[in-house]
């Protein structure tokens, strides 16, 4: 179970409940009021816990699993040991992710005004929606505007930005300083003013450590539900659509505009002034200084799809491997 | 115009002011006292505003601007819409740049002493410039001299190293801290002391997170006019030149020495103990493994002219095709 | 010598003592009751200085040092200037750590208790072990437990984590926080619990503003004597074995497992899931994305092994050279 120090559990539940849920579906002669304890992982759950299987790679593992009741996909059910309650859904990550939720729940006792930690540094003219948290260490600049039960983590700073609701930012987050604008010079690079702002919409999640610039006229802009890992850079004017997922250390240059949906895998760079289309996929390390249509899979430096860069990677081991034979 | 929560704009300014600020010269037939009441993109100008034109690729959208007046290249007037007033620059950007600093000018009164915020801790033996500001959670430890005119931000640390004047340090910067300095041995690695300082010479720009290790016996440098984006790694006993320009999450390893006006791009690797000369430019995201000639531009991994790494681009991508096709 | 200012020097201490405590051997005819004032790098070093040769790159810079006495391995005595008296040894960089740490030991006065500094926040339900210092700006967490003899830097923030002894975390670190865990979904990803914990064993350093995730139900574990670098990214459920190195700006995915004395080259990145057996050592830059066997040596994205990937990069290169001369 999850060590009592930092997590508080609630239940049991009956798999009824977790059911109703998760909006998964007991196996057929499942007994609906069994109660389940607790979740854990395949590796570690007993007889009393709730686990899921969902990456295939860990399929030999459920049929050793100690867990009492797991959530998967239909097709696997052959793979489970006997005894095992079976709760059938299509997408076990995101039923476990609601089941975890409730075992785990945050503490919801809306508060009517924002806490401010000790330590922690707030404007007397910014301003802080209800049910919002600052950490300790954490800095509110002036005319900051945080909206509803937001998380603001320890050591982060924010200036020159808007936040939505339901926004967490993590620890040691920088949003809102001036982007790197200068008109390069040999007698002394010419500072731009950055007079932009960053605007952050609901739900949205930003990684600790990840910096954020804001500006330089346009706004920087994280759409609604977007997920941002740790140790990101995104440039001044950059403009993230809705729901993307940004992998940890990924580089965004400034000006360039990803739609909804996009997934950036980690240590990708986007070089600056480009488009990315909705729905668009990036490999891990990519390196973009071209528009990527909608919908496009790529990977490389410079991308390609994804297949070609794969068939690359398969060419070039090939002509090494006849460079060794003598070919 | 720019928030006015967050910016304080002056003006309005004739043409002729503006001329006389940024070495523009009004095309013929202007009426030098027309009035200029802000600065804006090309896209949102209105006819009171003045913009720039400057990246090429930004060229059709002058015709559709809605400014009344702006900054570029004579060889571009030809592209502007009727009514527009033209300013004519070589380097558009730059003048831009001059034009916006005038409009949004930082507060001209300079404090006879360092301002240390709320929440930011200066070791007693610390010293600092008159009208050198210490953000709230800022951490400015023993020994360290900062020099007049510096911003030290949010949550910044600095030990071990020395300042100079006009230096801005943004929030979440590690100056001084311990290089990554140890003999590697199976019973443990052994620490080598880090004895050098970090020093930084006059205005010098590090980005938000950056850390700049202190050197081991020798000092770390960062000359005068550099600057650096932010997330970037500067490892012990580097030095970096004059007017350097390093790009975000660059990575610069231990003793390797830059000259002067080094333009290292975004997520660029550059190897321990080597020597890249003046003027070299490296493309984004590449490994370099070996010493630059002064004057060189490179890019790839491991680093090579930049024009042979695209053709080993192209001719990479024609196998690619050619296996397709089945030849 | 090292600025007075930042550095308290001991000493001096004879070359009898200096080999006593570094395991050199003086070579014949030294005075073993010379006495060594500091320590100082080749290029710097006096007559009373102690220097080391370990690196021969630097080789040629030894006749012209100025040093007086020098650690060095024996087969490099005849490249040294008449009159420097030598000291010999297998490992002269471990030597000369070990002689610098005498110069420049720390205060060795144990404290029986923490010391928590003006401007740190530690939680009332966490636990500092004796002489443990937590510096200005960081923060401890409800429930951390922290050993003995470690140093918080400033501004790092500690959450959900068990802290071992001689542990050393450098300023603007983030350990704890959630992992990006999630099960992506177009209606808003569904947030997964993160509910395990970071534990991070004996005689660790974790570098400036390096991040390290608490794990999603199992734990993220740094294994004892493992030292990583800056700015690097240590997803959740990770696990490092003991004794690795890990350079700045290196990335390694959810629930990838490294074995002891794994050495990761500066900004490497490292998919999820995998398993880095024992002794491998990955090349700066590196993407892996399967598996790699234990003392494997690998490089390129996708990894190869290093010898591989060296040639690909020659026959790259002659493609290149052969396009241009128009074969």
């Amino acid at each position: 179970m999850a060590d009592p120090r930092f997590f508080t559990r609630r239940g049991p539940f009956t798999i009824a409940k977790i059911c109703e849920l998760t909006a998964a579906v007991a196996a057929p002669g499942s007994d609906a009021t069994s109660l389940v304890t607790d979740v854990a992982p395949l590796g570690t759950a007993t007889s009393d816990d709730l686990t899921f299987l969902d990456n295939t790679k860990y399929l030999s593992d459920l049929g050793e699993s100690g867990a009492g009741f797991c959530l998967l996909r239909e097709e696997h059910a052959g793979r489970a040991p006997v005894g095992m309650t079976l709760l059938f859904s299509a997408n076990p990550y995101k039923a476990y992710a609601l089941a975890a939720q409730t075992f785990y729940a945050a503490d919801e006792s809306a508060a009517p005004s924002a806490y401010v930690a000790p330590g922690a540094f707030v404007d007397a003219t910014a301003r802080l929606g209800e049910n919002t948290r600052v950490d300790a260490g954490a800095v509110i600049g002036p005319g900051v505007v945080v909206g509803s039960n937001c998380v603001i983590g320890n050591g982060a700073s924010l200036s020159h930005c808007l936040i939505g609701d339901n926004v967490r930012i993590y620890p040691g987050v920088r949003i809102g300083q001036d982007g790197f604008g200068f008109a390069p010079d040999p007698a002394g690079h010419v500072k731009v003013p950055q007079l932009g702002r960053v605007i952050i919409e609901n739900n949205v999640e930003v990684g600790a450590n990840t910096c954020i610039d804001r500006g330089s006229g346009p706004d920087t802009v994280i759409g609604s539900g977007t997920w941002i890992d740790n140790l990101v850079q995104i440039g001044h004017n950059v403009v993230l659509g809705k729901g993307c997922i940004i992998v940890a250390q990924v580089g965004i240059s400034g000006s360039t505009k990803l739609g909804d949906f996009v997934v950036v895998g980690g240590q990708a760079g986007i070089a600056g002034h480009l488009i990315i289309g909705s729905g668009a996929q990036i490999a891990a390390k990519s390196g973009i200084i071209g528009n990527i249509e909608a919908g496009a899979v790529v990977g490389g430096y410079p991308a390609q799809p994804l297949r070609d860069w794969h068939k690359q990677s398969v060419i070039l081991a090939r002509m090494v491997k006849e460079r060794k034979s003598g070919k």
